[in-house]
């Protein structure tokens, strides 16, 4: 296996999102807690500085479109702690971020469902042309029915639609970023006059149930042309479509024994789908409390969980599974019962006997992630343990403190790593794909569905433009 | 009239797109034009601070959706000469110049036919937060069948009808920028735990033909709530739909008697609204080369000229009519035919006599904007006539060559308006909105429509919850 042979170096990212609560719920009344300020430019450019100082692989931005409304039947909690609300578009971060920086990627997250794939892909082209390379999209189909509702449908689709509208956005996509400019398109030549050479830009052409698009790209390629691909779905139907088309997965994990099958599922699907295991890139959901010395770690912990809103974790918890777990009793057991939401998260309570008492204990620092606490060489220790015994490849770190959570890691766990020649000591050279999988090849290549349509013969999609054309 | 009274300060923004050839086709292959750069952050940083430090009120970014596919049907000069494409997201470029200047303005083109009211004024609340009230949107609807087939419609909508849907768009914005939240929804109490009182955010809920929507806005009020309105529309449609909405007028001009009528219109048609028609200001595409004196400012000219591609301009003038140019003799009169495309433009043909010929003169340098040649004191006297003559309060001023044009109009003309009073000397505080009209009203008022939402009784619009929500 990949996860024995050579120590992994350990990537890393920060998990964070254009809000104020977002993984660890309550935090932000802590008195260092500088979450509020998500809405100041500022606020983003000292973190993205401050994770490539740390030589971070990147910045993983969440999103949400929609409220938290089945706690309670209601906002309220989720107003009063800024559960994930406000929530603003991440993608209008990142040019702040990217021109303060030169390494650090910026995997953000976009909600497929509302959007139009020639639109969105001229948004990731634009981004991968302003980063140079260091784009990323995290693809979600959104598990909200306020989101549904706020976008004019009376319900969200059922889940696996959701799936088919995905692989079918990505489609599209993939055409419009690989296939219709090639790679010697554009020439920028002043004295022939020309910018780009017409024989080698490409009119795409998909018909399909979801989606009708007839366009050349509004973009030349841009470094990656496909932005880095993370995905996150753990159903069945997701983790299908992840071993497809992700390149990162995003996966949270509490008992080693059970990440190190999912991996091992994970890569088997991957390989089924003809491409290399190792093309795919774990990453793990993770909480660390770190401090000189393990009883001050610990100390700090206490210290958080006076902040800590567990019930706000719940309501969090209300929304990703569709559940209102106020409506049971503290001690009751809570029935299953199928819902729209996130089916790998639902699936639980089919399961397990759990109590809202057993939840507000999951939640006790606001959330539900894998927490290691001590001093660096214990946390760096676990983490390396992590990765070994599991196969994952690498971490997301939320913030619990921000961005004390970054600094603290950065300050004590990146030395304490690199020490032990699991982390970087500089950053590689190259897009984001490059840095992530240590290859000179910035684009994504066959069997991904993506390089499929670079190489396609050209003429094989491109229709006569006169045929299809009517003048007004 | 206000024209009279008072000698006004003249507004000025650069007139600029994410894009290599904007107004003044050709001029890219100018060897001191840097507009290939556009697709790297520190060309909009860098410019974003010359423009600044030039004190202009803003930085007015257009937009294109679709290509320029009309002129001899197909894209063959518009890539060559990069005629507005490449044509990347302009919204993503306002975090990295925000973070690098104070008080520059920025003006976005967003075609609003393709976007959903939920998200759209999800992204211009987000960067009117980021910019602390700096952000403006222009509102268009397209005009291209190019755009329409790359987004899944088999034809443009009319006309009309596209400023039908536009008035329902903005009604749905309003909502969401001025009364979804109350004023002082936000608490930011860390003791009291209380981010943000629920009963101060209210649900909004719209059921029109284009568009239906329940939902909360995701974001919090931001420093100006609805961004500065910039319209351009000079159909009588169109007309009628920027007196109402829009707080600056974008006009093409090109002889002062005729530009005081129009502007005397657009102001009678503010007032029939119930809008004072000072509450509008109206500024003029035009371009400016400028020297030391009269005859380097000509030689300049000529130097530009022979870069320039007229062709190119027709090329882009044959989407802006829907009329290909190429089928005609080059000295064969235009029939007029009706289009979908841009009326106004179009409506010309009707009355006059025009020739392909014609046409290449009136694009000599690549682009049809009114020219201003000469010295430092000649420009400001001229730039100075057209205000008082015409009653409009200030300019977009288009690149011939880039940066150059701006560089040249700041080091030149700049100076010698702030010593006739007629150029301000330093920037007012506040949002852009504040700046633009002298004010200390960062939010529209009634009667403009945004304004009459966020004083309207809350619960007016307000639906109990309970009634429309449906559990899964």
């Amino acid at each position: 296996m990949s996860d024995v042979k050579t120590p992994k170096q350990i990537i890393m990212n920060a998990f964070d999102m254009n809000c104020v609560g977002h993984i660890n719920h309550g935090l932000w009344t802590h008195p260092r807690d500088h979450s509020t300020e998500f809405n100041q430019i500022q606020h983003w450019t000292e973190q993205a500085q401050l994770l490539e100082k740390g030589l971070f692989d990147g910045l993983f931005l969440a999103d949400i479109v929609g409220v938290y409304d089945v706690y309670q039947n209601n906002i309220d909690l989720t107003l009063k702690e800024s559960i994930q609300l406000p929530s603003h578009d991440p993608l209008l971060l990142i040019s702040a971020m990217a021109a303060t920086t030169q390494h650090l990627g910026f995997g953000v997250t976009v909600n497929l469902s509302y959007e139009s794939p020639y639109l969105l892909a001229r948004r990731f082209s634009t981004l991968d042309h302003l980063t140079q390379g260091r784009i990323g999209w995290n693809i979600v189909t959104g598990y909200l029915d306020s989101a549904a509702k706020a976008m004019g449908f009376t319900e969200l689709l059922a889940h696996d639609l959701r799936y088919d509208q995905a692989e079918e956005f990505l489609d599209v996509a993939y055409q419009l970023w690989e296939s219709s400019w090639e790679d010697d398109a554009v020439l920028i030549n002043k004295t022939q006059r020309v910018y780009a050479q017409p024989a080698k830009v490409h009119k795409i052409k998909h018909q399909g149930p979801y989606y009708q698009v007839a366009g050349y790209h509004l973009s030349a390629p841009s470094p990656q042309r496909t932005p880095l691909l993370f995905q996150a779905g753990a159903s069945s139907r997701g983790t299908a479509f992840a071993a497809q088309h992700a390149e990162c997965i995003f996966i949270s994990g509490n008992e080693k024994h059970i990440t190190k099958q999912q991996v091992d599922t994970i890569r088997a699907q991957v390989q089924a789908t003809g491409r290399d295991p190792d093309n795919v890139k774990i990453l793990m959901g993770i909480n660390v409390i770190v401090a000189e010395t393990e009883i001050q770690a610990h100390e700090k912990y206490q210290e958080y969980l006076r902040y800590a809103s567990p019930e706000a974790g719940l309501a969090h918890f209300s929304s990703s599974t569709g559940i209102d777990f106020a409506q049971y009793g503290l001690d009751e057991a809570i029935p299953y019962r199928s819902s729209n939401a996130i089916a790998s998260v639902n699936d639980r309570f089919k399961h397990e006997t759990i109590t809202p008492r057993d939840l507000l204990e999951q939640h006790k620092l606001g959330g539900r992630y894998r927490l290691i606490i001590g001093s660096a060489s214990q946390v760096a220790a676990e983490l390396i343990d992590w990765v070994d015994q599991t196969g994952i490849d690498g971490f997301n770190l939320a913030r619990i403190v921000t961005p004390e959570s970054y600094a603290d890691f950065i300050e004590w766990v990146v030395p304490e790593l690199q020490q032990r020649k699991r982390y970087k000591t500089a950053y590689a050279s190259g897009v984001w794909r490059e840095k992530i999988f240590n290859t000179q090849a910035p684009y994504l290549n066959a069997p991904h569905p993506a390089g499929v349509w670079r190489t396609r013969k050209k003429d094989a999609h491109e229709l006569p433009v006169t045929q299809e054309r009517e003048l007004t």
